[in-house]
């Protein structure tokens, strides 16, 4: 039986690293400061912002949303964002997407000063990722190679498969992956054979949003599992990309869902914040 | 027998287009322009520069050399790059590596203009590629992408095997491949069981300069294989890093070194100039 990977355990432990990060930067009187800007009433969205507003909350970093109508025009989300970009007080903004469709959602990530790009989505944020200089780490690859360096998961010469592409996972995952020395194969929808390419892998990740989509015949005994998966049946339960009950059979270590990625995502954000606090605060 | 991809062909082919596209943009009083910063004497150096001057000449592109003592400071280099930079003559710059290993050759390329980045090296302009964002692909990897497009070697789907992790090959090359919906793995120094996983490749690109590495019973029956090293033996002779002589019984398309990738790489910088032309000045 795999060891489980126990996200929401790691996550407080960050969170109470980061509290105590904030609370010497409030020694020096300065205060790490998030705007959240979100545009429409996505359902979701708004109980992810909650959730963010609850978590910087709760380490003291103040939080400021910006709900923007759904009508709203390009321009005038520009200057809003140019307007936080300005704010000698605000260190992180981050754009909850999605955004409406007649909104260029990539022009707005990068009029982001990517000084303030806690999200890691700034083309520039991204091109130095991969040029393994110092950045902003897209938070939900950061959480993942946080607990596979909690757990002291090998990475240096590690088969890696990731599953999916995103810009938001699985590309920024790759990276960071191969700037740990690890061999790492992109998989996504138009790849061949991908059972015998999973079954290669001492460490799967997998980021492609289909319920249980990765079987135990799909994973070698003994490999690592990561899922990033949230998805939601049609029962109303929450389940990752990977069949769990059986898979933790093979596997070596697991990430069970809810309480592991997810809960790494935020923190991670947090994390980011302090992080970008002190760069523009020059501590 | 493998088929041989003639990249001097090709990359001939290319020069012809760009030339005429030099001469549409002189007809409007548009002369393209690349200028190129070389710091110290280094003997490859000198002849790259050579041939680059040689292949902007025959195509109509102006040329201006920038030669600096390589004991120059960074902020003497930074100064005339941010030069470069404004003037609107000049509409691509490159910085020739290696430089002194005094100065920052990353913020060298940071400082240079994305929108005269012809070497696609700024990390804004990497960033875009994986966004798969309009952007100045580096000229190596562009040149390969060009290579297997004209021989109508199937991307979508194929497992590529990337072998090397630099920035100038292998990484921007994995995303170039990704967006072309290839499956990609790449190796590099510290992975294990190499062999195991080029067998599986149906294309295989090498790009780590070891000589005739790349044996066949690394390659499966029918791929294609890409050769991007150029390697000097003791005896003066150029070789690339693929057995060619055996590996040609066993691939279905292979490149020649010399031959091969080479003279793609210089073409798709002339093609990058005129793109980086064309934008400055809104045609």
């Amino acid at each position: 039986m795999a060891t489980i990977i126990n996200g929401k355990e790691l996550s407080k432990k960050i969170r109470m690293q980061v509290k105590e990060k904030v609370q010497e930067l409030n020694k020096e009187r300065i205060k790490p400061k998030l705007a959240v800007i979100m545009v429409g009433e996505d359902k979701a969205s708004k109980i992810y912002l909650k959730n963010k507003s609850k978590a910087c909350n709760e380490v003291g970093i103040e939080y400021e949303e910006f709900i923007l109508n759904e009508n709203i025009k390009m321009d005038e989300l520009l200057e809003l964002i140019r307007t936080l970009n300005e704010k000698k007080d605000i260190h992180g903004i981050l754009l909850q997407s999605p955004i409406p469709k007649h909104l260029d959602i990539y022009k707005a990530f990068q009029t982001i000063d990517y000084r303030k790009d806690v999200d890691g989505f700034h083309p520039i944020n991204i091109g130095r990722l991969v040029l393994n200089k110092q950045t902003f780490i897209s938070c939900t690859p950061y959480g993942i190679i946080k607990m596979l360096e909690e757990y002291k998961i090998q990475l240096q010469g590690a088969n890696v498969v990731i599953l999916g592409r995103s810009n938001i996972v699985g590309k920024p995952l790759a990276q960071c992956l191969l700037n740990k020395d690890a061999t790492v194969t992109i998989c996504h929808s138009k790849t061949k054979n991908i059972e015998e390419i999973t079954k290669k892998a001492d460490i799967i990740i997998s980021a492609i949003g289909k319920p249980k989509y990765v079987t135990e015949n799909m994973v070698k005994q003994g490999a690592v599992v990561i899922d990033v998966g949230i998805n939601r049946l049609e029962t109303g339960e929450i389940v990752g990309d990977v069949d769990y009950e059986k898979v933790q059979e093979k596997a070596s270590y697991i990430t069970p869902v809810p309480g592991g990625v997810g809960p790494m995502t935020i923190a991670m954000l947090l994390n980011n914040v302090v992080i970008a606090t002190k760069h523009l605060e020059q501590k």
